[in-house]
């Protein structure tokens, strides 16, 4: 079987991780207007594309903050050919699949995914880690995402934009804005229990991540605000 | 070197803990009003005493909920003899302090000690885990916390009781509370990060752990109730 080619839009922190994890898979292109970006791919001997190059590719993965989706896929739609799947890999999923649905064309398949990991977490391997999938349009993602469970182990979740945001805000929003309110709260004792210890790691784990994705997660999911206040409620009444 | 004798003052779930851990290296003697603990502790193969034989010991360890403290501590201090290690395990440490200061006699010795870890942390083995000690009489206690790490592994802290407390509030009292407003908050969905999954593991832990335990660690402790508002103002105001 020949190498799908893989265009990710997009050679930021989670661009690089994709492109490490994928390149013994994938002939690897990469599209980033930042020169430091576009040094770094060349350093890592990965070939550098402009834009309307992305017809080459049988994928096309947006690793990109949720702000520069508008303009970068009304710059994409054009330079896109029948049948290549567009996917995206941002941390919210309805705006991204609306945005995609928009602005794309009719003629490409789409693929909202959200992977639960970046590279911190990938660093001990892939194995186990979950990848949630929104299938948007077509049906070729089947085989890449069957792909994926196979060569890097990830566990497949596959969802709508709407219920991954609603659970992500639950799982991710939630987490982030406690690891910055006990943050915020100061210094963690010495005196610690086992399943204390876990929670300071997890935490660690949470704050150790870029501002982007912590704004990602929690100011562009919707569903973060309310669960948030509802928290803070139950934890301000929470007694023995 | 002759085996001390050790006197659980208390065979609940504490008590039976400990004289599992212990039995190997201490004679122990079981002193609990309950029939029932009585039953469990001569099903163990433990000598059950009457609240004089404590006079045998060794070691007298008060494995007791906070409210009976002072009831017992009244009835056992005309059986204490000279230079007896009296010491308690309670999860707060200074209203226990100060009713052993108060309600024993002085020519025992005082150890106010908390284990950071229960019958679930400790079945995977007590290597590593935390002994909290607050010395409060006398020197004995020394090489009995020296034989605990050694024998057992456990990490040794040394405090006051009102450090252990304003500690204790913030690693043990606030994970309780976060614990029960998360599980109030209903499921966590499939959806989940590594950083997720270390989290609800360490949630698991807690919610585990019995009712008088949550008690004990949150509306015992004088300290917990500010932090709470403080965390839940900190949780209210987090944002991107």
């Amino acid at each position: 079987m020949q190498h799908p080619t893989l265009a990710l839009i997009g050679f930021g922190a989670f661009g690089r991780l994709t492109a490490d994890l994928l390149k013994a898979h994938c002939r690897i292109l990469i599209c980033d207007p930042s020169e430091p970006a576009r040094t770094a791919a060349r350093h890592a001997g990965l070939r550098v594309i402009s834009l309307p190059e992305v017809a080459e590719a049988d994928i096309v993965l947006l690793c990109l903050p949720l702000p520069q989706f508008g303009q970068t896929l009304s710059a994409l739609a054009p330079h896109l050919r029948p049948g290549q799947l567009v996917a995206d890999v941002a941390s919210v999923k309805s705006a991204p699949a609306a945005l995609m649905q928009n602005l794309l064309p009719d003629h490409v398949e789409l693929l909202a995914t959200h992977p639960m990991f970046g590279p911190q977490s990938a660093a001990a391997g892939t194995r186990g880690l979950q990848l949630v999938l929104c299938p948007l349009r077509g049906g070729s993602w089947r085989r890449r995402a069957a792909f994926l469970r196979k060569t890097l182990g990830l566990r497949l979740l596959i969802t709508t934009p709407d219920q991954h945001d609603r659970d992500a805000a639950r799982t991710q929003g939630l987490t982030h804005l406690l690891a910055r309110a006990l943050r915020d709260l100061g210094p963690a004792p010495k005196l610690r229990t086992r399943s204390f210890e876990l929670l300071d790691q997890a935490f660690a784990m949470v704050r150790d991540d870029a501002p982007e994705v912590f704004e990602a997660v929690t100011r562009d999911n919707p569903h973060v605000a309310p669960l948030q206040a509802r928290l803070a409620d139950l934890l301000a009444a929470a007694s023995g």
